[in-house]
């Protein structure tokens, strides 16, 4: 049975485009290093912050195979492989499987929402996690899909042995604690936003993938580890200095606003892709303020 | 500029599957001859009941041409061509003008719905409207898509030459009266749902996208033809016999039970993909049911 | 059996209130001499848009007995005699019957929404119809109460011989089509917006309890009056003539905009009561713009 | 300028009726001498979990005043005394305090939502706030109001005197960790849900009002002490094992669920008010089952 531990904080990559809107790998290698230096569970290609809506199957396997390459020893790639079809999604996760990804990030699938309630979503999810070379996560994010997974499908998925765990983008703590009382010990039950970060450690979480970490990495590492060193007071403490920029980057100024900071940061964030729009001069002054006042510039 | 009027019932073509799963190209054939007999102004391949986000672009490609080369002479052929990237759709828009399609429906983006305010769905179009090779329509769903585009945006969108129309499925009929007040004269207006269809040939509206268009075709047609010539209590009585037929294969069936319903009446639906379910079997009873109370059966 | 046919606009009569907040039963009673010239088909006493919500229960019957008083005669009078519990909404009911109004529109109660379920609804509007004096009504307001009443629930009720009727406020024009299909021919489907209005009138709809009744009463009573008589483009005209200004007074402005149309219109609309705010003069210009576009003023 | 620091857990406590649907005030009096005996930080009356949408004023006066006559001494009173319109927000909690509550939680004003934004919000606490005898704190509860007040107005509003503290019911943790960015030291920031309780504790909040402690009120008290006291462990681990017992009593089975546990439980929970309905018996069964797994039973 697959067994992996995943612990720490995760960076779903943001994917720098040029002012063309082509995927600008180098661009990509670039960030890769420098993350490599920074402390970091692992790596999420194709996230939902990589706008990976916007991506083609080419653009996608070769950012797969970037960021296997150049991911550092020992960290774990995990990739963001659902699709909306059964079929799609097992072909695409087994061609980044066959690329050296360790683990598979499962979209609900969310089209035809009304029809995606618990009997299709488990089946769903055990005949993709049959198919799949690599262990697969659930990924719910309802922001995006307005789907969400209740706590019995997860119940249900929690033991298939090739279904590892699950990623959580909605930030709802009682939520949080109700999956965790349905899952095996085994289980990776992950946050997926900075917002949670300290009151999932606070709930035994041990790993997130969160926005934040493209653009502060370290600070996302460190709430953790005074956590679990028993300085409570100081994760919380850094927790909150963050959470404002959290709530920039992943809600009023979005995608854009992330790569503007990751750009004020020492990235590489670069330009979003169409029909996104960039950060206003305007937006791009209240970000610097309030990066400003985290004292992360 | 462009100048098409569309008239009548046009089905969003179910795309018929194997039970392996694989496109069956000669039921669609099989599905357009017939249709060709009936009543209809045209068709649209590549909707929503197509289950075209379950497609990959071989077969999307694939059904255009055949639709293109099936069609009745002198019916417009309309793809659905939209992508969540303002680049994907311009390609794909533009594969799909070189086989042949008349105007394509373009879907609202969606996925990173909390940025898809009224500036960036007109910069959207916009760039999408110029690039295209053929004239386009706004398609706005809500049902799935979860945007809803404003009457500000629509009045903006207007007034480009190559957008020529919008399809409105929500079947708010008090929106469609605030669509009508601000687009010229020349725009195609069209409803997505048979729900929708007596109140907005009250209205004035000529053409509907309708679901029931796929197994009902010549009574979708008839509501048309009997309000037309004045016989407004016949189309009202008709519509109202075929209300229920429609929320159950819009709604409590969605594509599935649409597909049994044309099975049922003689055309090819077959399975759908996976993830949907196929009906159960006190569902096929269900609406088996519903179809014999409406006389189709 | 009670046996009442509705037909005509109904305004859902806005309460003046003084600047200090105090009922100003002499504007109504202006009010209500100056309807009496206008053509309505009734009175609706303590609607939504009576502020019924903030009056207390002496106001309430003040209100009431003043209505039946000034009424034209052989109009009906309405009242809204909606309250949370079961045993209030008889209380009240009974005591305005007593005063001497014809019938109760009764709303959904709402505050425990999650467990207003078909069986609640059913189970409460039973007792309220078998325990009031006079025929009673269902109030369907969303917009308000966040409960939308299934048509099961009405399906069952339409049988009770004290419940004659429902107010759809919805302005949803296929849900109206789903309720007609399920009640019996002696009951009164009123809607319960001008949005709603044309569209209802197309499908056989008789009388509308709607807002802009209070300003623009001839009007509304001229769409139904110009459809009956077979003049459907000068019906529609009309309506699509007025509905900015029904958008404008039930939406954007609110009961302060109705009020402040009244005021110009002729009537006496006065001051909200808090914590509803009064129009800023923007607003006011803007509406009053809107009112002249439509011809009102 | 009013000063009081809110510690521990409170009761928004039951109202106890008869089977004819009267307050029964004796049983609400045995409630509280049996509350007494427990370990709570105060009481509140006239909240949500009390009916208080069914409760006229007398019944509301007459709870009050029981209320306070048998509170245990030092402990708080706090009454739910918000209304929709200012004018009677103002005079019940007038009332409230001459029968000698220290406190009032005022609900946000609802019915007409769309219009109650910011700056109604903030004008109407500051007018309550101003005129109330005693302190007031906002009671914000999105599930029954569908009202959010935002982080902006508490921001304003946290800088009048009169006004102590808030209430959120929300469950929303991040939502809480944004208020308290923007809240002074001295400000009352309360949780309304058992769900939120452990993770708010580690948030710094120290005082909840929440249903799951009119059952049991020293578990509630118990996870603040373990927490208090170092044992964080321990905390979440009680905490954790109360989750379902308040998922049952808030959610599924409502205010009637929360009254079956207080009456297995040794308290007077009695009849719900009609329109809410009786737990069935395979609710009961389903219930009592929650809570001997909790270890209550």
């Amino acid at each position: 049975m697959a067994s992996i531990r995943l612990t720490g904080a995760f960076p779903p990559m943001i994917t720098p485009f040029t002012e063309d809107g082509d995927v600008d790998y180098d661009a990509h290698v670039e960030n890769m290093e420098k993350w490599n230096e920074d402390e970091l569970g692992g790596y999420l290609v194709l996230g939902s912050n990589s706008e990976t809506a916007y991506l083609n199957e080419a653009e996608k396997l070769r950012l797969v195979e970037l960021t296997v390459r150049h991911a550092r020893s020992g960290r774990i790639v995990i990739a963001g492989t659902g699709m909306e079809s059964t079929r799609e999604t097992i072909e695409l996760t087994n061609k980044a499987a066959d690329l050296g990804v360790q683990m598979a990030l499962i979209l609900t699938p969310f089209y035809y929402g009304g029809k995606m309630n618990d009997e299709a979503l488990i089946a769903y999810f055990t005949r993709v996690a049959d198919k799949c070379k690599i262990p697969v996560m659930i990924y719910n994010v309802t922001k995006f899909t307005h789907i969400n997974i209740s706590a019995n499908a997860v119940k249900v998925l929690s033991r298939h042995e090739n279904l590892i765990g699950m990623k959580d983008s909605s930030g709802d703590i009682p939520q949080l604690v109700n999956f965790k009382s349905v899952i095996p010990e085994r289980w990776n039950l992950m946050v997926g936003t900075a917002s949670a970060w300290f009151p999932a450690l606070t709930l035994g979480v041990t790993a997130a993938i969160m926005a934040l970490a493209n653009c502060a990495p370290n600070e996302c590492s460190r709430i953790q580890n005074l956590y679990l060193k028993g300085d409570q007071e100081g994760a919380r403490e850094l927790y909150e200095r963050m959470f404002p920029v959290n709530a920039a980057v992943t809600g009023a100024f979005g995608i854009a606003g992330l790569k503007f900071a990751a750009d004020l940061l020492g990235y590489r964030g670069g330009a979003v892709r169409s029909p996104l729009l960039p950060l206003k001069d305007g937006e791009k002054q209240k970000l610097t303020e309030i990066l400003k006042t985290a004292g992360l510039v």
